[in-house]
């Protein structure tokens, strides 16, 4: 998921503001992170959590915490845990899709990999369940362990739903909670809970995470397919490839003339993918107004998030936070 | 680990005296196993926590339950979180085994199982922890999630030590508790807080688990060259082929000659092993006496959980367990 592009400037406020906070929240990262008794822990996860981590996620609960006035500290212990859970599904995503970039021909290393990045996801796991238990709030722990729940269900769910062109836009909105939009909400909504904050704005919180979640997945999966004629995105095929059913072929597939769903059907379902398909695919997605369809709906829950932020206190970082969901669907514009 | 053989007498007479409880238990974990919304989990697990299983954690956390007179019913939460723990942790071991059997060489089938093995982990791993939100009780949280932290630091460090002939015994019983011994003694700790037993049976019921798990995995390690002369165990030679350092080698390379020394190199580091070498290896196991030093540390763990149920109430239950301590050293006597 990459937000570099286009959230750029929102992001960048967020990272000034919240200057301090994170710096805190890293510090915390290094520490946990350690291992005294199997130092390939930090190895391992140094690249991920340490290097070039846009660290939206801890942002997110450090911005709804203060924004709710909170003056306490436990909220860097959970924007650690965030950025903790996932980091550790990013490190378990590694082993699932590697598996499927190189059917059947993954090499020693590969496999190597994969146990560092079961054994290492299940340390942070853990690690980001600790830090959640010091805060010492059963809400939150209930509400992060509601949200670990739909990730991984979400998951399981993505892997039985690919290549299954019977999946429907009910089954990708659970797919990309599970991937995207639950962390984003419990990030948020543990922020105001933590802050004491009154419930409509604890409500108002969770939401904002979650359709800023979705959209943000809708945008990438668009992107995945050129996104708008202007704007090329830069891993353009990859779902095709896998062989995904992300939100605008979907629509396609429910569409589709007996000659598309033909190619559908050897394209996603038996995976006999040819030179010119995923230009094919890219025309058929455009004559169905698939991409449209798909980029307003993606405007739409950004509307939503930005509107759930109404029943929040006036704050530079609500403004922040607005203009970030403005600009997680300009991608697409 | 097969506890079959040698623990069945204790391990029945629990198994009837907490019918009623297991019972309730196995229906809890068939209720939070189902998935909506990804039926490939049920399929998944149902081999694995239905079938066969001898169910001794979660009957070690219902016997310290209600050996400490406990009337509620969380004590049949916890012991499906710890049952689901150990089912994840099963998962994922599958993963880092099943790649260490075949190096180099999985089939696309073998990788399919990855993925599944994997994700469903994480959503039994998720489900313990809504499991235990529900008891409210942040000491019980705070006892499974360091658990949960050993365990998975055990399994990383267990990674890293393995072909390593500089392993000490210390890092041994670390790799130990991760293993087994800290879902043990959680499991039995755990048993006694929602009792609200009073600190001392806590502790001592810790002491129990623990010294528990670490007898029962010395002994397992032990059987895995055969034991003493009389028993044999089922699957002998595994650890040697897969170059672990356990307990009987540590000792053995400790003392080893210069000869010798270059035997566990080949065999252990470079895993340069031919025909004839598990025998030579055993032969070196027995004529330093390893083995029988790794039994009496097995038996001296025993006897420690033993004695630490000295600190809890007369009652049918403890016996049980003082008995199931003796059992599980039988099978290396």
């Amino acid at each position: 998921m990459g937000l570099d592009e286009t959230t750029q400037k929102p992001h960048d406020r967020l990272s000034s503001y919240l200057a301090g906070d994170m710096e805190r929240v890293n510090g915390l990262i290094r520490t946990r992170m350690a291992s005294e008794h199997a130092p390939r822990i930090p190895e391992v996860t140094a690249h991920l959590v340490e290097a070039g981590g846009k660290r939206l996620r801890p942002m997110l609960t450090l911005a709804a915490a203060r924004m709710c006035g909170y003056g306490g500290d436990h909220h860097i212990r959970l924007a650690a845990t965030v950025e903790f859970i996932h980091t550790a599904t990013l490190l378990h995503d590694d082993v699932v899709d590697a598996s499927a970039q190189r059917r059947g021909r993954p090499t020693a290393n590969l496999l190597w990999d994969n146990k560092s990045s079961v054994l290492v996801g299940d340390y942070l796991f853990s690690r980001s369940f600790q830090l959640m238990v010091e805060t010492g709030s059963l809400r939150v722990l209930d509400i992060l362990s509601n949200a670990s729940a739909t990730i991984a269900e979400g998951e399981v769910l993505q892997l039985s739903a690919a290549q299954d062109l019977r999946t429907d836009e009910a089954t990708y909105l659970k797919v990309v909670r599970g991937k995207t939009a639950a962390l984003f909400s419990a990030a948020t909504e543990v922020g105001g809970v933590i802050a004491g904050a009154a419930e409509d704005q604890v409500r108002a919180l969770f939401t904002y995470g979650d359709a800023l979640g979705i959209a943000f997945q809708i945008v990438d999966d668009l992107l995945d397919y050129g996104g708008s004629s202007a704007t090329i995105g830069k891993n353009t095929g990859d779902d095709f490839r896998e062989r995904k059913l992300t939100l605008p072929v979907i629509k396609a597939v429910a569409a589709a003339s007996p000659e598309e769903m033909a190619f559908w059907r050897r394209v996603i379902e038996k995976g006999d993918q040819r030179d010119g398909d995923l230009d094919h695919a890219m025309q058929i997605l455009n004559h169905h107004g698939s991409m449209t369809a798909a980029r307003d709906e993606a405007i739409g829950w950004a509307v939503k998030a930005k509107s759930a932020l109404s029943f929040l206190p006036a704050h530079e970082l609500r403004d922040m936070l607005a203009d970030l969901a403005d600009f997680v669907v300009t991608r697409i514009r």
